[in-house]
């Protein structure tokens, strides 16, 4: 069964926000057996959204729209829904009454004629529920293809997927596992070298690399009846890559940095707290993306001014003197400062450049990283590429590599 | 002059990455009056690639594809280009030579012959140098349209585009010209409804609604041969608009919410300090996105855990004990505390329920925010939508948005 996506929306097009939604359902898709092939935006006019649905029922069975679905002038795709399905567009009464109980409900009582709109079905097609927003999505069968007509926003259209990713699973009768090895430390030739003389990959298992941001994912997808028998073909290709592959590899599948990070923390029985100048908050703000972090996450300090690295972190004014705020003493010492501070078992300090200016001397990219613990501290310094942002994601990237080494050398 | 976009990768269909490129080239191309009018992503096989790039070419007349450039067996664009050029892979010995030298310089001598595909160009295009990275554009004129393949890595991507932005700028004769409006704390229908009793839209001028993150942003887009006649008729519709929406509008065009805080505090001549819990830095890593952000931006406090609200922000244990970590009186503390501990004129404290476990009986979404400044405390108290990560960031722009209305009353 193979999956299309045609998310609706100028602003996509304008480059105003970005096609998460395309990433999150070809995810979902693949997960119930229902890769994606197909995957375009189109603007709000109904002419491009029909082009762009017929192009996508060539190429597909099963289609899903996002976009397009909400109460003003350019909300285009029920209309073109109903070209494409060549069925009218029937106002239900009941929908509309539900729509006006939800508005009444918020305080909204002289509803613009526009909003209305909501309640218009394509004859034959069925509505589904939206837990989340005011727009229903659509359903409809065009022979033996399948339209969904999603809302754009994304908790809406993970809302209303809910229901549909069940019945597609169903449909398949199969899945498509993707096992991911995450490296770092190597370039994405290196990696690639190294696996292609350890693996042979048969026709039907595709082998692809991901390079971002300092890490390298080597990517082995398979489409089986079941998960088992999927992983029984990958399992032998993802163990001798990882071989050959040593120490680069930090984390599978879903493992990210900071979930291995916090996973290898806990494991240890261990806590951290951060002293982050150029990032600002950053590393914070990541490792407690991971559910469970408050158990190995204490806090930290934003020493983002000099004088802040003396008086919240502990640096002594002699360091910042005599090696300024950019240098290894004073990272080592941000690391050693925190530790104590927070009482945390690990502590680790960023100092660095971010730009466009230099500081102090030091040219954009400047990084100076150190983690203290129990046995010591570790230190690092090197230079990163790219602007203003980039430097500070790599800072936080690096941060979190070496916490990450330091744990798994001190606690196998 | 029309544009289209087509991503190269399976990773995309899959959704490990998000479609970043496309966005970044719509916004670019609008720019040079070469508007995207088809955009779409395709999975790494050469004959999937040839039917997305040949669609394309059905819709516009400049195509820009990213990805599939590189050094691996999956990366097969070239190739594709070849194939709908219908003109032959040839491999440049000049390039082939660059090539070898400039990965001599990194120390790699025993080459893959993989990587050497990058020196293959379908005869009669022309190379464009990637100043970045190793896998040169390619650029083919197929009729009276272009074709330009350029590398997937954004900052490469964006490298080797700088060469080709001005061509097609000189090409367009028009610029497309786009002016925005940036609205907080009111609903997207709520906006449209006071926007279009506001103002009547000429056919030729685009009207759109972008809604995420608690902001709802009106945009009106114009195609003219310079950006001032653009703006001639853009100017009108964009002041009416804006006189309708009064306060909820907090910035216009580029500005953001942490862009339009630090240039407020800036023109204040004052500075801020920040006092995290459940955002845990991302309030800070968001402001100091701003360049220039040093000059108002001090530094802040994580205080994940809850004795550093005590330790670190100065919170007074009996707040803690009476009112508990989560409530508005912390809130305030923590503001007041953060403020006098790292000598800023303004201290703002975030504290609250990221989810997804309820917190001493707290629900998920739970979010208490105060500004202390050289006028008194302002508090707020809300309750956010969503999973832990939408709760977070919907509390970064909570605590923004606080921040410039506290300013805004304070320095008009």
């Amino acid at each position: 069964m193979r999956g299309a996506v045609v998310a609706v929306g100028d602003e996509l097009l304008l480059g105003d926000i970005v096609n998460g939604n395309a990433a999150w359902l070809g995810a979902q898709l693949a997960a119930v057996g229902c890769p994606v092939v197909h995957s375009s935006m189109v603007g709000d006019t109904v002419d491009r959204i029909v082009v762009a649905l017929r192009r996508a029922l060539e190429d597909a069975d099963v289609v899903v729209l996002t976009g397009g679905l909400g109460p003003t002038v350019d909300d285009l795709t029920r209309e073109a829904v109903a070209v494409v399905a060549d069925a009218p567009l029937e106002r239900q009464p009941a929908l509309e009454a539900s729509l006006r109980e939800r508005f009444a409900a918020y305080g909204y009582r002289d509803l613009p004629d526009a909003v209305m709109q909501q309640a218009d079905v394509p004859r034959g097609a069925t509505v589904l529920d939206n837990p989340v927003g005011s727009a229903p999505g659509l359903r409809v069968e065009l022979g033996a293809k399948l339209v969904y007509a999603m809302p754009g926003p994304p908790h809406e259209l993970a809302g209303v997927m809910q229901a549909v990713l069940p019945e597609l699973a169903a449909r398949s009768g199969s899945v498509v596992v993707t096992r991911t090895l995450h490296c770092g430390g190597l370039g994405e030739s290196a990696v690639a070298e190294l696996v292609q003389a350890a693996i042979e990959v048969p026709d039907h298992v595709a082998l692809a690399y991901l390079a971002g941001g300092a890490v390298v994912r080597v990517r082995l997808t398979t489409a089986a009846p079941t998960v088992e028998q999927a992983d029984e073909v990958l399992r032998p290709l993802v163990e001798a890559a990882a071989t050959a592959l040593q120490d680069a590899v930090f984390g599978r599948d879903d493992d990210s940095l900071p979930g291995v990070v916090v996973e290898a923390l806990r494991a240890a029985g261990a806590t951290v707290a951060v002293a982050e100048s150029l990032t600002a908050g950053l590393v914070g703000g990541t490792l407690t993306e991971v559910p469970g972090s408050s158990a190995v996450f204490r806090g930290g300090v934003q020493v983002y001014a000099t004088d802040l690295k003396a008086t919240l972190a502990g640096v002594p004014e002699q360091v910042l003197a005599e090696h300024g705020a950019v240098s290894p003493q004073t990272a080592e010492a941000l690391a050693v400062g925190v530790r104590e501070r927070l009482g945390a078992t690990y502590g680790l300090g960023l100092t660095g450049v971010a730009g466009p200016d230099v500081q102090e001397g030091h040219p954009p990219g400047t990084l100076h990283l150190a983690v203290a613990g129990p046995h010591g501290v570790q230190a690092r310094s090197v230079r990163l590429p790219g602007d203003r942002q980039r430097v500070r994601l790599l800072a936080v990237n690096a941060g979190l590599d070496l916490l990450r080494r330091v744990l798994s050398a001190e606690s196998p």
